[in-house]
């Protein structure tokens, strides 16, 4: 049995997990993401929470065989320095050396969408698939795509920003700088305005009434819980917005036609109330002839965890092809 | 030397070429598509013409080692029947078996366009690139995409419908069902229709002249020749018609992030009048980070004889992975 380290950087938090070869969790940490400080300042503590976590199972780096990093951006094709990053502070960031010089292990960076993507497939939502995709719905709309059970890169290990195809041309603005995209629909983000815009225009409403009781507060739970409550505005609200996850989904079937796809990020803790929808609403859309095999969609299972995993077991599939690091 | 005859089964017509193992076309012979009567009939037809052009030739089937077909429609895995086909009376037709019996040849089916790509980038425009895709702007957006230099199918052989990924959310409605999908946007059709609602809409224009000089004739090329003519009313269409095939692209980028894309079909004969625009609209719409490589838009080469170099090309793939035939 063998042990890898596998780190999720995001914008807000660092977490770090400590990762068996079946894709077994088995103890995890996590620190806050100090985005003010510098990028080599971000690197190290990835590093110190890779020891502590090792210290808490007393073990040493030598228990682990290597250390892997999803993050969110572009990685060089050698997978080891990040090219380019959405929310923080990196530029050309070359996080295998600094690590390696910190832990002395091998390490490989990986975009963070695409490795959760890979431990949805190898031990999650997607595991009877041979090609996959996750979505993520959060603050904005992740995405990885798995082709014949590996990570999918494209030429320059951009690929696969499912975030940023277009629903509606000059639609809504995108922080991407294009309008339209299907992020600005489909993430909570998406969600909680739309969510603000209707209660606004029916302020009688128990959407409004629910918002009111929260001090203001709406989030990607609002709309769902006052369309439970009964509330038709709210159910209007969530209706366009399965609708608009079903516009997109049938595009990426349209070009992909995975197997499976598995919905995650927060918006997914709605369930049923979310899958069921968008899964009516995705098929009909698609381009699938008569008496073709319909792919299937399903929730997420692997939830905050996807990232660490995904990282750890990307990192030894590295390892196993003889990569080096 | 090998030579493989190459089918290219279409709506209106059925072509057959002997092509030689390195891609060249040696000879080609068509007929039209007699829709009207059964789809045994068809078949027999490709079997015909086959024959016919071996006998042009002075060979016999002795001197052919298989057959490729490209279908519009999608195969079984096996790719010896057609299961579905988008403009042919065409449902779960055994076309392996049909043409083995008439030829005694090893048959192989595939999607038309699938087969189109498969020869840019063994012998046309997309020859450097590892991932690559073709679109073809003609009656419809037919598209094929090749990933790691082999045909991309999905898991059902029905990947690559990218004529119907969504441009605009309720837009026109397109053949398929649905509404605002990229072929109602970039096919021929469309930009035919959008030049006739530009001339009508501006009687006084050179279009509108140009259109009456013509007898009421629009086609993909009228709205190109009134704009190199100096028409503004033709420049706005035609400056539209790029914007939103760069809108698909910019799409196609984000999901697959291709090295390269080849547009053909009878619009891209426009060359450079289509290609620069598009070419310059596509990348700043498309998701690429600061630093991050840069596919690249192409023109494809091979035309009309692309299907069946391709689909001999496919037919010599599956030769030499011993597949079953």
């Amino acid at each position: 049995m063998r042990t890898v380290i596998g780190i999720d950087l995001g914008g807000t938090s660092i977490k770090a997990g400590l990762v068996d070869d079946t894709g077994r969790l088995l103890r995890k940490n996590s620190m806050p993401t100090r985005v003010a400080c510098s990028q080599e300042t971000i690197v190290c503590d990835m590093a110190q929470l890779a020891c502590q976590l090792l210290q808490e199972e007393n073990l040493s780096l030598g228990d682990v065989v290597a250390v892997g990093v999803g993050a969110p951006g572009t990685p060089d094709e050698a997978g080891g320095t990040l090219i380019y990053a959405n929310n923080l502070p990196f530029q050309d960031v070359p996080i295998r050396a600094i690590l390696k010089e910190a832990l002395g292990l091998p390490v490989f960076v990986d975009n963070d969408a695409n490795v959760a993507a890979l431990a949805e497939s190898m031990v999650g939502a997607t595991q009877k698939a041979r090609h996959s995709v996750l979505i993520t719905l959060g603050t904005g709309v992740g995405s990885g795509v798995i082709i014949d059970r590996k990570i999918y890169r494209g030429f320059n290990q951009a690929a696969s920003e499912i975030g940023h195809i277009l629903i509606q041309a000059d639609g809504e603005p995108c922080t991407c700088g294009r309008r339209g995209c299907f992020e600005v629909y489909a993430s909570a983000t998406a969600l909680i305005r739309e969510t603000r815009r209707a209660a606004e225009a029916n302020p009688q409403s128990l959407l409004q009434g629910l918002i009111d009781e929260n001090k203001g507060l709406v989030d990607g739970r609002t709309a769902f819980e006052a369309m439970r409550a009964g509330d038709p505005v709210a159910s209007q609200v969530v209706d366009v917005y399965t609708t608009m996850i079903a516009e997109g989904l049938a595009s990426v079937i349209n070009v992909l036609m995975p197997d499976m796809i598995a919905i995650g990020g927060g918006i997914s803790h709605e369930g049923d109330a979310l899958l069921i929808p968008v899964r009516e609403k995705t098929i009909p859309k698609a381009y699938l002839g008569h008496g073709v095999a319909k792919p299937q969609l399903v929730l997420a299972t692997l939830g905050n965890d996807a990232g660490m995993i995904g990282a750890a077991l990307m990192a030894l599939g590295h390892l196993d092809q003889g990569r080096g690091a």
